[in-house]
């Protein structure tokens, strides 16, 4: 793994040890994670909103109302998206060693507005099929008011570190013998049982990425 | 559930039908995720970082080591801290009506530095048996320099606005009766087989929050 930061402001200065700079790696978490966090300023002001996300190629995708506050802020000052996944509990035997396993990216840039069309359609269709392979066919199909409305932003992943911690307890020498369990938990998301609607009952459930 | 914003920038503007004001709904999705991420500027840019919290009271806790560039950041201007927990899957008949059911905090304020040790030790206390009931008793007994080491911040709930959806599809009249299926697919967090440390055999698993 290449160890060397894209820019100043992406270089991981806490736990060096952990960072990644590599594209696979960043677009392995994006592609794990479905919510990012996306922070920018509106008059100087800090605001950070989660949203949905997904991936093609090179860029990370958002989208929301075209009216929203936000996407019209995005597109007018930097941003810095922030992905995090909590992958397991660590416990040590003392309380400075506890820790977590993590996978984390924070991406920084400028966010461009998608507007052709045919690349929003494109898009929108890969975001459906990557929760729900195939499902994007089987439904009612979108309008070109619908389209319309929506608004679609990328962003480059090119400036962007990746955090990860996956391993076991790091305890003091002086502490392995202390009489308490030491160990990771490891933490996963699951699909319950689908809620189907009273009017969709009959239908097939669709697989999604959980499974 | 009142209706109020605390202040302007709190006020959520897209799908105002799903905010939540009061204290007890904040509290309450704080308690429920572990990762919050942290937005402040350092010289006019912004920057974003997943963090671990907890919650005393009316104030969300994280800490650091103290010479953290973030942890001296945040005591010196504005931040925005996002928690976002997905719940669930929506899947509706039209790619439009598609979402999530969700519970997110956005938090506005400062924060401020804890430096009593009595009210870190505490705190670090609370933390620990918070995430294992029991077990800061159970563990070597932490130095006066690693209390000293961590930084310790905190910021108040009251400048925070909640957001929740928590329903079924909503899809357009004239779609209901198109052939797919429709509904919820629920998303949960849960805990794996505890990984022991080999030197740790013998010794009980404590239990966490995830069961």
């Amino acid at each position: 793994m290449p160890q060397s930061a894209p820019s100043p402001r992406t270089r991981v200065r806490r736990l060096p040890e952990r960072a990644h700079y590599d594209a696979a790696t960043v677009a392995a978490i994006v592609d794990a994670a479905m919510i990012c966090t996306v922070a920018f300023q509106i008059d100087g002001m800090v605001h950070a909103i989660p949203t949905i996300h997904w991936r093609e190629g090179n860029h990370l995708y958002i989208h929301g109302a075209k009216a929203s506050r936000m996407l019209k802020a995005l597109t007018e000052s930097e941003a810095c998206v922030t992905i995090a996944l909590a992958d397991g509990l660590v416990l040590a035997r003392s309380a400075m060693h506890h820790s977590m396993n993590y996978r984390s990216v924070v991406i920084y840039g400028r966010f461009e507005l998608v507007t052709d069309p045919a690349h929003k359609l494109a898009s929108l269709r890969a975001f459906i099929d990557g929760l729900y392979p195939g499902r994007w066919d089987t439904l009612r199909p979108i309008t070109d008011k619908e389209l319309n409305a929506t608004g679609l932003l990328r962003i480059a992943l090119s400036e962007a570190a990746a955090k990860v911690r996956d391993w076991g307890v790091k305890d003091d020498a002086e502490d392995l013998d202390w009489p308490v369990w030491a160990g990771v938990i490891p933490l996963r998301t699951v699909a319950g049982e689908p809620l189907t609607e009273a009017d969709s009952v009959g239908q097939t459930v669709p697989p999604t990425r959980f499974g």
